[in-house]
């Protein structure tokens, strides 16, 4: 049997194995991912490894209920999802996703009227997976039950990486002259110093002011001690809230939430 | 050459020609479908077809974007994406979503107290992509701008598809004794009859009141006279709002929004 003449220079080196293997895998990765395989997406590449094409999307649809805030009050991912939300966070969508959000942020701070000299126009940014990732710490827990004494230990090593999109808007707001205030569930009695320090080591720096749960507000849902904390600073302190940052809807409703609130994706956890 | 033994009875069969179409094509199905061919998403199959998969993530994201509230003010579906929204639309993650959607809404509707005796326990739906569809018209229109004397054209037939899924939510809230409240921002005084005709004839019957944009409120935003309707249901005539449902932020936000609000997807366009 003979080659086609421009063939022949590469094929005839290829050992007859790996010839008949060059044949037949892309086939079957093509049957593969035409659905005949079973469900592995936990380490697939998009659309090329065995999958269910149904069950990627009723993740996706869960994925999109929670970020419309349809899907509340949910203590874990969907068992079936686990493998596709480790792929929604780590192989590219995620970052589109916040890519586009902070595109309506910038687009949004354009547009608005500039800080005026009083000193009193104010941004609202939320500090976890909004300011510093913990997504090593969720997907190493398979994006289990919420564990406190777990992510506390985590969140005490000071080491959570800090969002590149978030900062970037972060030092825009800053460096324009708004009021960051940076406002966290977070307990300040045991993680303030931490916290304080992985923010400065991230470049999240020169903000108005870190404001974290205090004792009185212990066991309260995020969205009552974080209306406070806004109805305080909107209230009492007289400072325009001109924009709102946060992952969860928690951080976006509720009293005095700003001029306009951008939710940044996060199908990880949902806190109340 | 030799072939191995057990493929020679099949691989000698096939003229030279084939076996190298046989060799490379997969190979370029699969180098296409990693991103290096153009974007064909119109009428490919999901994953099999030559498209730029970051084109579609970036469609992807925009639609996450308008579900979750960030993206607004828009005025029709980016260009890049209108492929990408009819296929979304028609190829089964819509129904997917909506399905999401309602089967969110059955587990709230399971969950709260049943109506009073008093008679004032309402919802509020929506009528335009809630009730009825209007898939047909958009697509016809490849989702470009809002065009107000064509779209009532396309009303006045009368002829919208109901939409399966929000007709049985329909039908079990009105079973169950809450008084349901349609409100559209369609024009009373010319798509009156018509509208009332098109839920009829797609079995939404049994409604409490349809509550349409009456003339003084011509040229306002929905927001603005959905909230007035609604406040004059909860605050005039004391019925509590438990539920309401819309495919647009502007019905689900403002005044007396209800108890619970669920947001039905719809990339197609926006009202503010």
């Amino acid at each position: 049997m003979q080659w086609p003449r421009y063939m022949a220079p590469t094929m005839a080196l290829l050992p007859q194995r790996l010839l008949l293997t060059l044949v037949l895998l892309p086939h079957l990765l093509i049957l593969l991912s035409l659905g005949v395989g079973g469900s592995a997406y936990g380490t697939k590449p998009p659309c090329f490894w065995p999958s269910s094409a149904a069950e990627d999307g009723r993740c996706l649809s869960w994925r999109v209920m929670v970020e419309a805030n349809n899907a509340r009050g949910w203590r874990t991912v969907p068992a079936p999802c686990v493998g596709y939300v480790t792929g929604y966070m780590t192989r590219g969508q995620y970052g589109r996703d916040l890519d586009g959000v902070m595109d309506q942020v910038s687009a949004y701070v354009d547009q608005i009227t500039p800080p005026a000299d009083d000193g009193l126009d104010a941004w609202v940014l939320d500090i976890d997976d909004t300011c510093l990732s913990n997504l090593f710490y969720y997907e190493a827990k398979r994006f289990g039950a919420y564990d406190p004494l777990a992510f506390k230990t985590w969140a005490s090593q000071g080491a959570c990486p800090g969002i590149p999109a978030v900062l970037r808007l972060f030092a825009t707001l800053r460096d324009k002259g708004f009021k960051v205030f940076l406002l966290s569930g977070r307990d300040e009695e045991t993680l303030g110093s931490c916290t304080t320090e992985n923010l400065e080591s991230q470049g999240f720096s020169g903000y108005e002011r870190l404001m974290m749960r205090t004792p009185e507000y212990r066991g309260q849902p995020s969205s009552v001690f974080k209306s406070a904390m806004r109805k305080q600073l909107a209230e009492e302190e007289g400072y325009r809230i001109r924009g709102n940052v946060g992952d969860q809807w928690s951080d976006l409703q509720g009293e005095n939430v700003g001029d306009r609130v951008f939710k940044i994706p996060n199908p990880m956890y949902f806190v109340p």
